[in-house]
């Protein structure tokens, strides 16, 4: 592999068959619009999507059996309508790469150009050769804008009849997909036509959804460079614009078409569908005016802004460089810094799970982009703040105190179908109010913490002081609940809720302390904090004495075992093939959920408790979410296991381009990416951000020979640089007089601008012998 | 209220506005053919039905998020062709209880005769009068049989036109129920035509239905006595048969229509339409010739014959003598003797559950059976075997051992909608093997036991000792399961359960060892018989020694408590007004529980032990299921809590015919019904049955001057009187050296058939005051 292709993502014809896949890894985003990676033709296509993000329809949801406030409607990601299509014909018969010869066919993810890169030359059925060359780009920096250049040339000698139809449409048909309940439920023809008004090249189509009341517009405008002789036509319905060339193309003659689209959405009683046509109207013609080479400079100049900072080196291991970079890559292109808006589970990449935002966000992704993009990071908790009255509501509906945010939800409601893993799993409240004080701390924003965050942590805060039970020996119970490992549910006093609930009620009592006039203003009075401090104080946190381990929740280490010895690898994903009945009551554990209190939590164990604690769950883990991988790297290195730390990280970079849980196709799994970078930089580079103190306890893996990655901390750039012969610590932009002060192995140390800092290694104490994994499901071996 | 009232059920004018309630306290059925209490006229209605048992549709059902092993189809009962329509025309205008005058409307359900009489007087909108009578029955001994007679005569001074049309309607519309997750799901024209052989006043139609496959027949036959002057006509369609009579009606006249309908229903692979045509036509014929007068004679003699066993005797409480007969009156129609048939929740009196069996027939309905009718309880009992090949199937793909019979069913497999209260609730398998158990201690059928409850309680046996966990002090534990609470659930170590597992266990190895070659055959050896021994002694039951109380499950006591106080009546049923969240989390109990535990288990607790046990239960339980007043009537009783236990009695007896819980347009509670029976003979007259011994302990209330009840001993009828001067027992029809050994109070006790023996009722320690029940849930006070 050339270091080149460490920034890039290629695929060619031989990959026709995983196409879903591919469309998911190639899917273009700015947080606003994204485009998934199919064909400009269209066809042949795994799952084609163009999202918009808070895009959705909502539709009935019902139950076998009934239950009180179960959610009586979801929402579900829809596609906006589709204005990448260009669609070719040559000699009268249609490219499509399933007919004809494909002597050619490569498709690039530039992830420092941040566009997707095609060419083809393709012989049709009845010999007539072509070579499209196209470049996609969504706009990092302007939110509205998409657009696609599409070149066409002939390959033979002699000439071509060429027609070239760009299309916008909508309510494209989408496959069913009724395979397993990760899958997203499919709403036919979701879009209903308001306007639709043609004008040459330009076009704007203007729908509405029935029930999620949402209007979406489209505009495209396209700029031509025709040989002559071409003729061209526009044709529109109220759910197609198109645009068609047509002519012959002699030999050495080259027909290019620039397409620049934008699209917004906005409430249906916000505004007139003339209103919307206008402002995309004026957003595409505005890209065009810009020029197409002028949008990629800019694409190029943010991403290249961005990378400064979050870029992850990684000498020895190219493989794994790219992994690395084109994860880092999906989740500077997830969200956006100049908007309240936050990042579904699977970006714009997918419509699996719905489209739904779960806790994924708080807990995998904000824990990575507080440190890389801080205002996406903000943006994403104001997108929270905003949905505070749902939430306030959801409570009053479940007979709690404060606000319950929904398990899964697009428009600030809950849409979880089976709630003993969705309405249950409260935590998502704690880890929300993890990720404020995550974010405060890490970037200082006081204004920030008294406009939105105190608000958050005072009725997160409340949510627990109401449900949470006082035995009678003093202790504070969280019963009923269900914890990360979704192979539990309805567990009592699970570590990581807890702990999270102890951060969440500190949090919030600190915080009303330091803004008592805002707090003052929530109705929150000297009591009410003293009893947040008692409760937190008195968190139960259950240990099993004889075996010398913490419970992942109450009685969990008395639980029947699972016979991991009879299982083989038909058998995972285990939820596919065994009852929760059986999953429930069993030690078997899907995701990291100890390993993760231990990974959020790490001041809440000594170093003793720690290894026992994740050797007894490592032994017990299967690793069926994404979501696990990274958390078990980090606690993995923490503790030197430095191998197996190495292969779960691998495990968490290539989830989505290996595919290895054959789900992909549905989007990518940002928090598994996320893992990827939390591997690295919290597993490898040691970084801790409990205590306040930006800490790091490096470990470099056999493996590499360096590795360095950079963070922001209070507005300043980190670079950190791990050799082996040393931690280098340095502020690249700083003045001389700029310190950041940091911990390095437990000891105090000061960076400043004017001089990097470096420090030998810590001595990682020989851990023993690598905690067993499942039968077979230890991590792929490459450290 | 006069004596005879309490032999009957009137309900007249004023009852109009509750036709659905009406319409199951006034069901007929034989255990075969239900038909509830509709008007003549089909119109106004509440919900009409006429059900078959066992025949039902298929429908798929669909989950918001499914998972594995969740049951993707659903058995839902659905109408028969409606054969109890006669509708009049009373000079062109339709008889319609809204319309016009009702002057006298009385309907009837005779208790002894088995039949519902009615009489209207009714002034058409136009002025003209009539009197409508009619007398609907379905034959008790007669499996296949329902009819009706129907009488109209003027009541003017004038002619009047009068036209009666007597309909056979498949595919009757029937109402949408969308209210709450206890109601049916409706199945829109679920019966295809197949056959329709219209033969004058006879006619037959055979319909199927789609996705269970099943076919089924109706015939009728008329006989008619008409004034001179009156037409006939016939008038057929795929799903109706029309005879309509048409003429002038004098004063003095009356025109007599006798419909003699039979049902059978089969699988469709069973033979041919034209055979099941055949077969329903023979049997509407020979009910034709038999004749209207015979069939009455036939009812009332077999309902004589089965009320000389049945019938309780209340002196003092008419009210109550009335509705302990209406109980036990829907108790001995809901069954056959002759056939391998079940009895739905529901029996056939309503579509409630959709026609689901549940838990309810073992643990509630055949216990009372078991001593009334014991071929019921056999027949019950064989149809549970005969579903043993699908309870094996649902082990297998549950990853159980042995056999898991469904939580809800017709057809035989697992129906259930929301797996936590459904499959999670195992211990309907040894409910099942108790009810074999309890059934061969009463009767000693050793045929029965060898040919078919051998094999029940080896599978069921076979199912516990897979799914418990001997944890490391050497207890067995029944983990992860659901009790017969419903507001908890996934509960480990549940008391009923795993008592109800040790008798299981137990009865499986007792009987194997008793039956060795019909064990070998079944695979069973003496390794496997020991380790359910060893199971049964180890099982663990849940203590709180410093509450003194037993656990309803591991933990219960220690959970937060629901707050009672602030409970209105609008909260009730909870489930309907909190989410499972916080009840599954709380000491809130739906329904007897622990309570049922010491009911079925007596000799597992001490005196002391219930006391407390008692006293902390009714303090948490609610009653917001009709299961539960007559196990806590029982209890009451045993401990001396007479006059508690009296008004838990008249709850349960008054359920349904004062609709406490606002359901019984869906169907009767035959399990509440069951609890009235239990609550007098188990609860006053003490009976007990779990040690093999026929045992009384009785209690006379205050309210009452003499409670008598009967049962069958092996054969044996024995009559049981307590009255202020002591419990008398008899063999009424015994000769005179028969015997049967019994205990009073503890004393054993010989009854001969040469003479009746008299025993002092027992001293009843005083238990001190009555325990609480929840704030506003004590049952009504009657005693």
């Amino acid at each position: 592999m050339q270091t080149d292709e460490t920034w890039q993502i290629r695929r060619t014809a031989t990959d026709l068959d995983r196409l879903g896949e591919t469309e998911s890894v190639f899917a273009l985003s700015n947080g606003w619009v994204g485009w998934r990676g199919t064909l400009d033709e269209g066809q042949p296509y795994g799952m084609p999507g163009s999202y918009l993000n808070g895009f959705h329809e909502r539709r009935r949801q019902s139950y076998p059996e009934d239950g009180y406030a179960f959610p009586q409607e979801s929402d579900t990601v829809i596609s906006a309508p589709n204005a990448a299509l260009i669609r070719l014909w040559v000699a009268g018969e249609p490219l499509d790469l399933r007919t004809g010869t494909v002597r050619v066919h490569e498709r690039t993810l530039d992830l420092r150009a941040g566009v997707v890169r095609r060419c083809t030359e393709w012989i049709s059925p009845a010999g007539h050769g072509v070579r499209v060359r196209s470049t996609r780009l969504v706009s990092l920096p302007r939110h509205a804008v998409a657009a696609v250049r599409y070149e066409v040339e002939p390959l033979d000698d002699r000439p071509v009849e060429i027609r070239v139809c760009s299309d916008v449409l909508a309510n494209e048909r989408v496959p069913e997909r009724a395979d397993d309940p990760r899958a997203a439920s499919v709403v036919h023809d979701p879009l209903d036509a308001e306007l639709h008004r043609p004008d040459g090249h330009r076009g704007v189509l203007v729908h509405r959804t029935d029930r999620s009341a949402q209007r979406v517009a489209v505009a495209v405008t396209h700029a031509t460079d025709l040989p002559a002789g071409f003729t061209d036509g526009d044709d529109h319905t109220p759910d197609r614009l198109r645009t068609t060339l047509e002519g012959r193309l002699a030999p050495g003659q080259r027909l290019r078409l620039t397409k620049y689209a934008a699209y917004e959405c906005a409430p249906v009683d916000g505004g007139t569908p003339d209103e919307l046509a206008d402002l995309v109207t004026a957003e595409a013609d505005a890209a065009h005016r810009y020029g197409f080479d002028a949008l990629l400079a800019d694409q190029r100049a943010t991403l290249d802004e961005r990378w400064r900072t979050a870029d992850v080196e990684i000498d020895g291991d190219p493989e794994l460089q790219q992994a690395v970079r084109f994860s880092v890559f999906h989740l500077l292109q997830a969200g956006r810094v100049d908007g309240d808006r936050t990042i579904a589970a699977k970006g714009l990449t997918g419509n699996g799970y719905d489209g739904h935002v779960l806790w994924d966000t708080e807990s995998y992704v904000l824990p990575v982009l507080t440190y890389l993009l801080p205002g996406v990071a903000r943006g994403a908790l104001r997108w929270r703040h905003a949905h505070l009255p749902q939430a306030r509501e959801r409570a009053a509906e479940l007979r709690l105190t404060g606000a319950t945010f929904p398990w899964r939800t697009i428009g600030g409601r809950e849409c979880s179908g089976y709630w003993p893993a969705g309405t249950a799993a409260l935590h998502v409240n704690a880890d929300i109010a993890d990720a404020v004080l995550r974010y405060v701390t890490a970037t200082g924003d006081q204004e920030f913490l008294a406009d939105t965050g105190l608000e958050l942590l005072v009725e997160t805060a409340r949510l627990w002081a109401g449900y949470g039970h006082w035995s009678d020996d003093g202790a504070f119970h969280v019963t009923g609940i269900t914890g990360p490992d979704e192979y539990a549910a309805l567990v009592d006093d699970n570590v990581f809720t807890n702990l999270m609930v102890r951060r969440n009620l500190r949090g919030a009592a600190d915080v009303a302390e330091g803004h008592p006039e805002r707090a003052a203003a929530l109705g929150v009075d000297p009591a009410e904090i003293s009893g947040w401090r008692a409760a937190a104080d008195a968190v139960h946190l259950p240990y099993d004495r004889k075996r010398g381990v913490h419970q992942q929740a109450a009685g969990f280490t008395e639980q029947p075992e699972w016979d991991f010895a009879a299982m083989t690898d038909d058998d995972y994903p285990l939820l596919l093939h065994y009852p929760y009945l059986e999953l429930y009551r069993r030690q078997v554990v899907k995701q990291a959920d100890l390993v993760l209190a231990m990974q959020r939590c790490p001041g809440e164990f000594t170093a003793e408790e720690k290894a026992r604690n994740f050797a007894y769950y490592q032994a017990r883990t299967v690793r069926d979410s994404s979501l696990s991988a990274g958390s078990q790297a980090v606690l993995a290195a923490e503790l030197g296991h430095l191998d197996l730390a190495y292969d779960l990280f691998a495990e968490a970079a290539l989830h989505d381009l290996a595919d290895l849980g054959d789900k992909t196709s549905d989007g990518l799994h940002l928090a598994a990416l996320a893992g990827a970078w939390t591997a690295a930089v919290e597993g490898f580079g040691g970084l801790r951000d409990d205590t306040g103190v930006l800490s790091f306890d490096p470990r470099l893996p056999a493996r590499i020979d360096r590795l360095a990655f950079h963070l922001r901390w209070h507005g300043q750039r980190l670079r950190v640089t791990l050799t082996r012969d040393g931690a280098r610590y340095e502020l690249p932009d700083a003045d001389p007089e700029t310190t950041v002060d940091l911990r390095h192995a437990g000891e105090p140390v000061t960076v400043t601008g004017a001089a990097a800092v470096t420090r030998p290694l810590p001595q990682v104490p020989d851990p023993g012998p690598e905690p067993p994994s499942p039968h077979g499901r230890r991590p792929a071996r490459r450290a």
